[in-house]
């Protein structure tokens, strides 16, 4: 019997819904909580409040921190039972085998447990203690899933001490070369390396890190703080993420002339700021006409700028996104055509030139995965409380999406806010994200089994 | 007689003009030429040409080298037979007595010979220099002006290593008090103060920079490059400067919240950078209608901007100009009420403040002194050729403006470039304005002597 309901201990009701769980499982809420914070004294930081825990964090990868964590999630995953490997790369498989024995890649559950230098308690942090967490109320309730199971803790997601983000499911993925991902160096200590603190630390694994000759997954669950405000501003608790938006991250760099601002009439300037100043306002306007999304996060002028100066060039980047590559086109494409038009509006004109730096392409998760989601979504809250949504920023999830079914289930954060220390995400909510997580799992475990007629 | 026409030695004509001064008098242009760039070899810096008078200038206030051309500026007026004094700010007033060996203050002509860390070889230099040709002029023709002339060079015009620009004249004119004058310190070594290289360099006179109690000036003439494109566009080679331009400064932050470009809506931002953006696009519309002039050439944010992340606040500065003290303001009040209307316009908003850190009013120069160089202008180059003009940039004028009569003669400068080493005047305009400046002195000491019958 798969669903021994007596096995269930009398815990606190999750606060967000009164039905009964599919699985007839139930996580525990206050160890879940108890687990986040207890393992966030590993690196905590920017305290915000007056209680200890009312910080953020600075739990950089591969520091000694990162290290201590890393142990305590081994110690954890082995207690419950399951196998650890680790890869070159540091990342941390956790597997708890299933009732079949079969030898099927196990169905994982992955995120990250490093942070970025003023980060919060949540980002990646929830998704692998809900893993955990997920596993405890399995092994407590004696149930055992029909395929194995298991936990990622994925090396350098942030990308914040060694400057690659999604370091290592990228190498996992085979978009980025082991060889630089190794070679990528502190940025406050150019003398150390990733792979030098990999060694220090004992987490060079021998395992290849490669999602066909390495470590392979059957599938691949994040449950993550959905970074932004939808979710708190609609009223949902759940979202379903279908895939990873599309984005292209340009850097215009405009040419002027400097010149006197008290003698030089505004028919005879080259003025670069204020012509990307225009520019920065028209691509907001296109971007809305699209439904897109087009920000410029750096703005540049030069050191010796000075109140009566005009400005001889100004550098801006332009981060377009959209779930459609398509769409990311059309608005860089409208963005030029509108640019090369204000470089000759004001004054002598400007010139300028832009270079692509990154090119995601958008992402479109596992079909089965979020079918898996949903169920347990439409069971846990119902309709009206959960809804599907596009993930804005960059995830493992985006490159384990390549080699296995994936997809991502998203909760609240207060305000949107993350990557600060002020970062929160309600116990109900990581409860009930957690919840969803284990429902998930075992939905997608019987689909399969279903499906196969194992 | 006073026009010793037999004087005058067959030199090179100005090429700008073939008539005959009105004073019989002509500068020497070759030396005039030669005097700037021989003195230029202290403080030579930054070559852009083969030549080694193709460079630009770093003699900033009161280094080794700014002593050293001002030796050369006392050995020579005192050669010319003047007397020099020099006050507590190290200002120079080189005093040629007239026929009427009158007590009322000298016609001075007046600038500095100090330039930015990289500059260019002319400006405040052409002033000063052309008025040392001017009394070498007057002294080989034997020609004597009725009342007292003379030479002034300025201590810190610039304001580039002392950061006050018109500081000693401001001090003068009773607008900065002394001590706050001597107490600058260099920007680049804050052991050193204003005062301490004065007494290095056996600056520190003893006279009182004050307009009143200290040197008395009868009236100030300066010639200067326009540093402005105006000239050249329009073809003139005399500008007859009525006054100067009153301008404001003002300094920006918006403040909105950082958010994540990849989660956060359009309509769920703050976003300062673009609301700055729109701000700085219709402060110049505004100042296009008001024929004025509004100009940025400062925009901030923070260290730790990055291309996915929306900045938390920007500042930027906002420069207002225009000949009318009514229509600056005017221009700041639209700018206000239309940076008030922009900041609700996108998502949840932004909200700013500003600060005015200069207000300073218009300046209207003296008729009489403006009617002496017309009389120049007209003769030298005729109707069509000279422009009456306003001057867009500070100058040391300014304040002499406030204590005796003031006016101001502008020259061209190739496309209106300067605080630059490429800065340049031809030859033939310096020699032009060169005899300008000494047309409009020896015209104002007459008129002088006629309207006071003396």
């Amino acid at each position: 019997m798969r669903f021994r309901t007596s096995a269930i201990r009398p815990i606190r009701q999750l606060s967000t819904s009164s039905r009964p769980p599919t699985s007839g499982l139930r996580i525990n809420p206050d160890r879940l909580w108890e687990t986040i914070h207890e393992t966030c004294k590993w690196g905590s930081a920017h305290p915000y409040g007056k209680s200890p825990r009312e910080t953020g964090m600075a739990r950089l990868c591969l520091t000694d921190d990162d290290a201590r964590v890393r142990q305590w999630f081994a110690t954890e995953v082995e207690k419950l039972g399951c196998s650890l490997s680790t890869d070159q790369m540091g990342n941390m498989f956790a597997r708890q085998s299933g009732s079949l024995k079969s030898s099927a890649p196990m169905i994982a559950m992955g995120s990250h447990l490093d942070t970025q230098p003023r980060g919060g308690r949540y980002d990646g942090i929830l998704g692998v203690v809900a893993a955990v967490e997920v596993l405890r109320t399995m092994k407590e309730s004696g149930f055992r899933t029909h395929y194995d199971v298991g936990v990622v803790n994925w090396t350098n997601e942030e990308g914040a001490r060694f400057p690659k983000s999604m370091c290592s499911s990228g190498v996992w993925a085979g978009g980025i070369p082991i060889q630089k991902a190794w070679d990528l160096r502190d940025i406050h200590d150019s003398s150390v390396t990733l792979n030098s603190e990999l060694e220090r630390h004992g987490l060079l694994g021998s395992i290849p890190c490669d999602a066909k000759s390495g470590f392979q997954l059957g599938a691949h669950f994040e449950l993550h703080i959905e970074q932004g405000p939808i979710l708190q501003n609609t009223g949902r608790s759940i979202g379903i993420v279908q895939g990873a938006q599309g984005y292209r991250w340009l850097t215009f760099t405009v040419h002027g002339r400097d010149a006197h601002t008290g003698t030089t009439p505004l028919n005879a300037r080259k003025d670069p700021l204020l012509a990307a100043s225009r520019m920065i306002a028209v691509s907001n306007d296109i971007a809305k006409r699209h439904n897109a999304l087009a920000s410029t996060g750096v703005f540049k002028i030069p050191s010796n700028a000075s109140t009566n100066t005009v400005a001889s060039e100004v550098t801006f980047t332009l981060d377009i996104r959209h779930p459609q590559d398509d769409v990311v086109h059309a608005v860089q494409d409208e963005c030029l055509k509108s640019f090369a038009e204000i470089a000759s509006q004001d004054g002598q004109g400007v010139s300028f030139d832009w270079t692509l730096d990154t090119d995601s392409p958008a992402v479109q998760f596992d079909k089965g995965c979020v079918q898996s989601i949903q169920a347990a979504a439409e069971n846990l809250v119902g309709p009206g409380k959960w809804m599907n949504m596009t993930s804005g920023a960059g995830h493992d999830s985006v490159y384990t999406s390549k080699h296995c079914p994936t997809a991502m289930i998203f909760v609240p954060c207060r305000d949107g806010v993350s990557h600060h220390p002020e970062e929160y995400c309600s116990p109900g909510d990581c409860a009930l994200g957690a919840q969803a997580l284990l429902e998930s799992v075992v939905h997608y475990d019987q689909t399969k089994k279903d499906a196969e007629g194992a």
